[in-house]
């Protein structure tokens, strides 16, 4: 059952019996014993699980569907990576404790350091951190950019201080604004035009209620792949909004002019271009998607199950099908409800007679949103959340 | 501030910059270097974060105290890591989908796979991994074994299947049973009387219960370090009963006749032998301890965090007092609840004067039994949780 043999280099495959050891445990280890062979990932993600990733670029890497289990939480190692820019090396960083994000827009503005921040009230949330591209490859249409399934997601705690703190500590906001806008540190390209490159997303306002300036990724200090040392954290915002590196926090009376403000992330019909009158990639919807089985099962019983998110929502329910969306039963959420902006782990038990079956989930929040069958086309491809692209078709012998 | 740096190799020392990088970042960047130079970790748990540990003996490391944050979950690379015996290595397990545990004392016992396990209903149940001498450096009598301070213990999300599914599987427990009795799958050394060595435990009928054969730990499958492929998981129990690399599952009349159960882990007065009739370590007592500061901090508002466990009940209050002990301030838990096996991390804002500060902090449970100040004496130092000895010296410049 290839999705569920989990062979993990560093548990497992030790030493030169490694790939030996990954024959013996079929596919999934022959693959990732190649993976490991290769060393397939980047030195700045080398940390990560060699055999546990789909790369599409060095600065792209997706967690392959069926490392996802039933735990409440993504370990760092089987996180994706996406990165608009290269990640700043430990050399560019420095003393982490000395890192400062300049705040601006506020009564005081001034820069503070996370050693400072360290001193305000934290706080941690758990958060489902998701590419506004995952399920891309999902859609018919010609898209550029990954061609992301579902593994551009993760449930992520981060850990450290409420925007708002910050900015009661600064005196409020200074005036009349209507966007919070963050700022990435990563070094523009000599001789481009800043605006082309830099990482700068503007969000509504009223997302600093729920924003953190974080310094923690699930109990270790925020990797540099990840953003590290501070991080802008919008739980229910997709991940583009979560600026890494964050060297400014602003706010302001209008969005920015950087392009990936501007045109990029705008949500259109296929063939036009973006621009700033197009909705933006900002809160998440309700998603779900089977991670286990993927491709084969065993006759009697199966075990199905996978993650559901409501984006900002406290989900009501999920229903899987085994018949392609002929017919839905309820499956049960497993483990602890980390709230509303985290993904819940669902499974259902069903007997599976010889032959395919077309496995299928659909997750409906407290409010009534539910996945639609089919998700409509946009230009770029984003926010595909359609139950029936993300079912698979699983054998039976 | 020592216990606030967070050098990891993995993330900010890549390469011969790290020593250098290291040294900027002060005495713990250089503890880190060096560790990390001397690859301070045994093979078996390269794996882990090579500055992060206390390392007592190859099979006893300890995860440093500022280590944990405010996170729900310790990851993996920080779990601290005791082993009675030599963990399994890949090629001793095989493959770890065929891995077999024996039921008996059920009323159809037989052997059951990895594979079919998975086949059962499966639930996660997050809860805290803590060994029983965790703890021990803190008395002040002679004691033998690991001098563990705050180390051994972790809060883990363990996901598998129920005993009490299992049992159901193979018709019941058979007859009158009042023990559990998990035996672990490490080969006995040569020569050796089994009952010397062999890890068995025997726990109280109910705990069946709470129980769970575990395969994954925090998202992975279980790391063969902590047991792997299959672990029994005991929630509330001290780690000693959560028996690793499981081969056997049993239930019983009477205790298993190992040293481990029949004299280990006893709780006597100091100087006597152990023997079945004295209490075992079984249900963990409440605690906590404070995780941040440890030894220093800047004048102004400071941040004072750690985490505290109820052992098998829900918490009602965490207490901090920076004076010793004369007062005491509530503080607030910090993050989602996992429940009552699980830990919280809690936090209190503190305006501390320059001078020395003692940091301590108290746990109080639903039904109000409570952290003491003093601990009892025991002869191998089990189970303290008197909040004095776990108090903190913080100095402000």
């Amino acid at each position: 059952m290839l999705d569920e043999l989990k062979v993990k280099r560093r548990h497992f495959l030790v030493g030169a019996a490694g790939a030996a050891g990954a024959a013996a445990l079929g596919d999934a280890g022959v693959r990732a014993a190649r993976a490991q062979e290769a060393s397939g990932l980047p030195d700045y993600v080398s940390w990560k699980e060699p055999g546990a990733f789909i790369q599409h670029s060095p600065q792209t890497l997706e967690t392959m569907r069926g490392e996802i289990g039933l735990s409440p939480l993504t370990p760092n190692d089987l996180v994706f990576v996406r990165n608009n820019l290269p990640s700043l090396t430990e050399e560019q960083v420095g003393d982490p404790e000395a890192w400062e994000v300049n705040v601006e827009g506020v009564a005081q503005p001034r820069p503070i350091t996370l050693a400072e921040l360290r001193t305000l009230g934290p706080e941690t949330v758990a958060c489902v951190l998701q590419c506004s591209g995952n399920g891309r490859g999902f859609f018919e249409h010609e898209t550029s950019g990954s061609q992301w399934l579902t593994g551009a997601a993760a449930n992520v705690s981060w850990t450290g201080v409420p925007v708002r703190t910050v900015v009661e500590a600064m005196g409020g906001v200074d005036g009349d604004k209507s966007f919070m806008t963050g700022t990435g540190g990563e070094p523009i390209p000599e001789g481009l035009d800043p605006l082309t490159v830099i990482v700068e997303r503007s969000v509504p306002l009223e997302a600093q209620e729920v924003a953190l300036l974080a310094w923690e990724m699930n109990g270790e200090p925020i990797p540099l792949a990840h953003g590290g040392p501070v991080r802008l954290v919008l739980p229910g915002y997709y991940g583009v909004n979560n600026v890494k590196h964050l060297k400014r926090l602003s706010f302001d009376e209008t969005q920015s002019q950087a392009d990936i403000q501007r045109s990029g992330y705008r949500v259109r019909p296929v063939g036009e271009s973006g621009a700033p009158d197009q909705p933006s990639m900002y809160q998440m919807n309700v998603k779900s998607w089977v991670t286990h089985p993927l491709r084969e099962a065993g006759t009697g019983r199966t075990q199905i199950w996978g993650v559901a998110l409501g984006g900002t929502e406290d989900l009501d329910r999920v229903e899987v099908s085994t018949d392609g969306g002929e017919t839905w039963e309820e499956a049960r959420f497993v483990g602890p409800d980390l709230g509303r902006f985290a993904w819940r782990p669902f499974v259902l038990a069903a007997d599976l007679a010889p032959g395919t079956h077309r496995i299928a989930s659909r997750a409906t929040t407290a409010s009534g949103a539910a996945q639609p069958r089919d998700f409509e086309p946009n230009h770029r491809g984003y926010g595909h959340n359609g139950w029936d692209a993300h079912a698979v078709d699983v054998t039976v012998q």
